[in-house]
């Protein structure tokens, strides 16, 4: 039964998945075994998630899990006997009510815990920041674990909304993108503009930028810069 | 004589703990020769810590020192040449007073011990933090070393108590854990939770986390998630 | 084609300007694709800057983008099917403006662009500050991207001044040398010195340092220090 | 002339010396090429100390610069076409005046410079910092390079105080040891105390610890932990 599952393209997006989560050790964004990305596969309904309670250092293509959009475990298929992210429900429930999204990234990176944990959005102050999320970094409502809050908390928030990220109250961050690489980036965008503008209030009042110039920015970014869609630098 | 002492199952004990050691620094809980990890021998009275002012990179499984529960190296044993932990005599006590204890990690961890310099819990406003320690992460008292005081500090402050993490006044934290490498998980996430929440704290008014849901998500994590009785993410 | 305009120098160009981007990492100057330096080609109206959005990684000799210092990319040249850095047209400004300039560095690491986002010049208050950039590292005007506003916010703050970083308002910092490791030094120098100056500043009162002693170590430092004109330590 | 010049005692303080400079990359106590570790040859009237603007990647036993009591380079020896770190007056004046030291080291580091920028001695108020330095860390004068004004200010805050370490106003630390390795420790040791007591300090007011028991901390590490005359852990 493996073998109908595991198509070229799931093999893919298992392979994606393994690597995008060493970019979250890379930029300091998790520790131990926490925080998790995910992708959606291209043209099912289905996506691939990283499983509960592993070290980093044994993420493999094989040990990601294949789930349905549902959130469950696709029977027979590679790591199908180890439970998924304790966070997969929330995954799931974004994939089905954002059908543009492809990558869902969740993690308790500091600096944007730190805002969580004051139920406070980052200011957007710097023009990084209006490049990538258009404006400030909004605040989710407080859900906890056990049935859909939190993937409803991160849909409301962020349908419509210019900002790929979330940060949810006394919880962490969750990020979209229209493939895991993009929640990726958005994560470690998220976290470094999370810390800088944490530390530029400590020192005194901030400048804010004016909502023309962040929308010329975001416009920008968006449309112009980059060798592909991805963006910038 | 070294022969008897050196079981399978202390060599494993041996080799767990010497390579917990590079978690330590893996996170920076550690400076120098700052910090040690312990694990009791399963179904022996013994346990073995790390020797005293020995680099981290110069641990190994042969100089990791077994003791007994009294503190004492056990005479003949591999690396008995050498001193043990200065923090041995508070380990062996926490392995006397609590059976159910099978790892002990100490550190000076920066975040945690500023904390503990102002004698101030580290108050649970973050889910990550009630998944973890149940609450607040409680501090004991001011203890120095040379008799049991601090061990007798830890025990008093942590039995009961659902942390697995103590600050100890102007000192630093001690973790717990049913093994070596659950109290290294404590520690890890003590720093973390000790970090992002002073971080939040000096950006405005923390929101507190209702009581209720601090004890659901507890118990959720400590009975439902991961791959083992270990837990999450 | 290429063959001409690929001379010894501009090889040697490409291979300084791609091998001192991963010093921009070492010192956690930039995420992801952000930042770039750029260097000037010796005794040609031409230099040498990273292609946009190419990952940190993945960036070698070949696929450094040779540019006139209108900011266009030399057809045919390595890698000129790839679009520079988005930040091109600040670079070409400055090096048709300040002819002794010879490398220039962009990046927002954290504690520069920190200041930036309150519009805030960093005062000199530490002798490495005084050695290398003379007195305090100026903030410039806001401007964004799309023309050359960006470039003459940097020259007109550089220009007779001491200092070769400017703080860029709500943006980053830009720093200039007489090639591009001098301004890498820079750039790691202003973020090392911003940071100092911002977490002493968290703590009371700065002491400043008289204007005469200032004058004094720059004068030093730019004049008798180190194995070559670079300088010290 | 070179062979009479390089013994193996003076081969061996060389290794020792170039190794030691890793450390303090290590530990993040530098950045660039600043900062400096030299050793006193045993038994002979010089040192040993780190040449003047080469590239921590770059530094070998061979490109160590040899000196005299006086500062001056030892005609002849290995790395004398080069010139000695711009602080090697500083350091000459410590071992001319103070024969108990063997080592000195001098860094910029960021929370050990933060709190010389204020002028401020780090107070005694986690039990590693009464171990290591007995009490406060002191603040010397302000002084800058050109005589022997910052070796004045070192060994006049140091000479009969139990610390180690002096925070030089507006500059960095200065720490002295028995030799290299322990003058480095002190310098790892400045760090994480200095950056721990100031976050301690961001978070409210600190909790002293009674002057009597620094002294039994103080007294217990330095004469009875670690498998040497080191210390502890």
């Amino acid at each position: 039964m493996t073998s109908d599952l595991e198509t070229p393209t799931v093999r893919a997006v298992r392979e994606r998945v393994a690597a995008l989560h060493s970019e979250l050790v890379r930029y300091g964004l998790v520790v131990w075994t926490g925080g998790n990305v995910s992708e959606r596969v291209p043209g099912e309904d289905l996506f691939v998630i990283k499983p509960s309670g592993v070290d980093y250092d044994d993420l493999t293509p094989e040990n990601m899990i294949l789930c349905t959009l549902d959130g469950e475990v696709v029977p027979g298929s590679h790591g199908s006997d180890r439970s998924p992210s304790s966070d997969t429900a929330a995954h799931a429930y974004v994939y089905r009510e954002m059908p543009e999204v492809g990558g869902v990234v969740h993690t308790h990176s500091t600096y944007a815990t730190a805002w969580a944990a004051r139920a406070e959005p980052i200011p957007c102050v710097i023009t990084a920041m209006a490049d990538e999320f258009g404006g400030d970094i909004p605040v989710g409502p407080f859900a906890i674990i056990g049935d859909d809050s939190i993937g409803r908390g991160i849909v409301a928030t962020l349908s419509g909304h210019r900002s790929r990220a979330v940060l949810m109250q006394n919880h962490g961050v969750f990020t979209i993108g229209r493939d895991a690489r993009d929640a990726v980036k958005a994560a470690v965008m998220a976290e470094d503009v999370a810390r800088t503008v944490h530390i530029a209030k400590q020192g005194g009042p901030l400048v804010p930028i004016p909502a023309e110039a962040i929308d010329r920015l975001f416009d920008r970014y968006q449309n112009v810069y980059g060798q592909s869609p991805e963006g910038s630098a």
